[in-house]
């Protein structure tokens, strides 16, 4: 098995810190094979990271390692997580990072990073990521068992959840949960809580409009089914509900950030029973 | 041979898709070596692909597989294509993206991308980079014929083109096709149609200015031929006529933009003849 | 050994210019590992670039060949470098960008690169990255004797060094050097200057404060040892005594930039002798 190593982080491309934590790595496992996932995410947002890692650990080849770390609580008391979970392990801090792939895979082995002889020398109370994760990244890439990293830990940190709720005898609220780089608006709707509502209708998606700051949008299947600068729903490519506009940016079009209300309202004889 | 395979895409380093992208390539081929070309191009910005896409490819070992994509109409009715030439292989979505190396190759074979046999599990209609070209990339990188992808395909879509003009005797306008990072102009005029310009005077530069906004600029071999902060034209590193500011950036000075005319003028007894 | 790469540049994410390096690394060395330490330097900032590099390299595996290429004078008759030190070697424009490895290891062997029999055909005089240094540094990898790439190099282009300096019998005065992503503040102090100050005061961190913009703060062992949104001072990652705002940008809430006075005033019976 080649070892991979994938990484997640805020460090961005313009100081060395991601980097340095590839070169750590490689220098606790010089045949592993690094891969990033993304580094510009923004700084110390943990509810981001923690929704791009669920939306594509599942993509990489079982074996995979994830070093996850966005960590504005470095050098705190906050504990340092390592977890084996569907063919996959993951590094990072305990603040909710790895919350989405912890209710992916309730039960599964997760144990506190304290073996202090896998860390490089002289830890920096700053830099974990270097000096704690990527080395641990590292030789769980190589094999390493789970449990030699330290004790079992239970109750990890998680990140409120966004629930779907009804508001109505045919009307469900969600929020947005992440815009993406096109200004996509990602909801909280995870495919599973969106297939109750498409029971509801009978799976007929022209009986559900969206509505997003008071703009009213239709349905469709992808991005080109409107016109051009016109909004739309679609179930994107994450399973999740999710709003755009065609060849334009939703966020900037319909003044949406993270948080945002968005309404799904069923019309028609579908708009009577109560559903989620 | 080390399958290789080359990414370029509009994905920016804030959201996970280049990664997916990325995990998607490893796992239908997890020996593949992954090499980004860029992913912060402007996004939707099919011509800016284009041009890096061309810029670079040639500086890749033979048998590098090139995954492109930036797909504005994922989903449509758009086709997927796989091209050979060069050496090289290339993906992308049909729609000009390949443009400049199909037009360097004239009768490349080139193949719709149909067979659904290679594609993952569940394609989502918004997101084919994962789905539908990581996947195909990764089989191509390690050997699948270019015909197993799918049936020929004829057509391929093409961007306009941007030909110097002839502007009177001895003038010839062009246009700026790139503004780099460091605010550097890229011009359409190729180093075929430099070739032509520079016979009409002889071979010798100096009887050549170039006009950008109204600013007359001499031709320079380097960038600190100039002054500091002063403009120069000169024949930049994909062998196109090249507008710069000394340790500046140019789009900035000039107030120039894709799209900027951009003039050459020969003098004295060069300023007679035809040429382009 | 297995032949690795580690780039850092200031080409951004936009352009195909990184991508071009990668792909003339590996066509000359298709078996290298690439590792990037970043390419969002900002433009021209070879101040910039020596501070990252130094910041990070002896995090790599030995062995590791770093391309550093911040070059506003390619083209220029400034020198192409390459330095074998601390089990490393270095290839870049002899501007300073090196600077800070070759303070780590005076007398190191430095030689000027002019071996053009190294070098990709046609090179580019605006694009060395790609046909000097990245095919150099290949070859290097490959274990190209260093002498090979041409003869030993004397008085290397050094940068300004900022030093601490008294400004009192009880008060130091540093700079800014670096403002990171997260808009910490890297000061000049580094570890061994702070050992000295440290030892005016016993040891004792609580004998000192830091002023910067006449916001007098305290010393702190991590961040989050002040409360959110306050300014501390601590030992960075890098060694250095760095100025955070817990959760926020401390360059932000202090006004502050690269080149800000930052002062380190000590207390009590310690505020007495001379010390650096």
């Amino acid at each position: 098995m080649r070892p991979i190593v994938a990484l997640l982080t805020d460090f961005g491309g313009q100081d060395h810190y991601a980097g340095a934590v590839r070169g750590a790595v490689l220098a606790a496992c010089p045949e592993a094979t690094l891969v990033d996932i993304a580094h510009d995410l923004p700084a110390h947002d943990v509810t981001a990271a923690a929704f791009e890692l669920a939306a594509c650990y599942r993509t990489f080849p079982p074996g995979t390692v994830f070093l996850a770390v966005v960590d504005p609580g470095v050098g705190s008391r906050r504990r340092a997580l390592a977890l084996e979970a569907g063919g996959y392990r993951f590094v990072g801090p305990d603040n909710g990072i790895l919350g989405e792939v912890l209710a992916d895979y309730p039960g599964a082995p997760l144990h506190e990073i304290t073996n202090a002889g896998l860390f490089r020398h002289g830890v920096s109370v700053t830099f974990h990521a270097r000096d704690v994760f990527a080395p641990v990244a590292a030789y769980l890439a190589k094999g390493l068992p789970l449990a030699d990293v330290g004790p079992p830990a239970a109750d990890p940190v998680r990140l409120p959840e966004s629930l779907p709720r009804l508001v109505g005898a045919r009307e469900w609220e969600a929020e947005v949960v992440h815009v993406d780089r096109f200004g996509n608006l990602i909801t909280s709707l995870t495919s599973a809580e969106l297939a109750v509502v498409l029971e509801a209708v009978a799976g007929d998606t022209n009986a559900l409009v969206v509505v997003v700051a008071e703009v009213v949008m239709p349905w469709a299947r992808t991005y080109c089914d409107v016109t051009e600068g016109e909004a739309c729903a679609l179930i994107g490519s994450s399973g999740r509900l999710e709003v755009a506009v065609n060849q334009g940016s939703a966020a900037r079009v319909l003044g949406a950030a993270r948080g945002t209300p968005v309404r799904l309202r069923a019309f028609g004889i579908y708009g009577q029973g109560p559903v989620l």
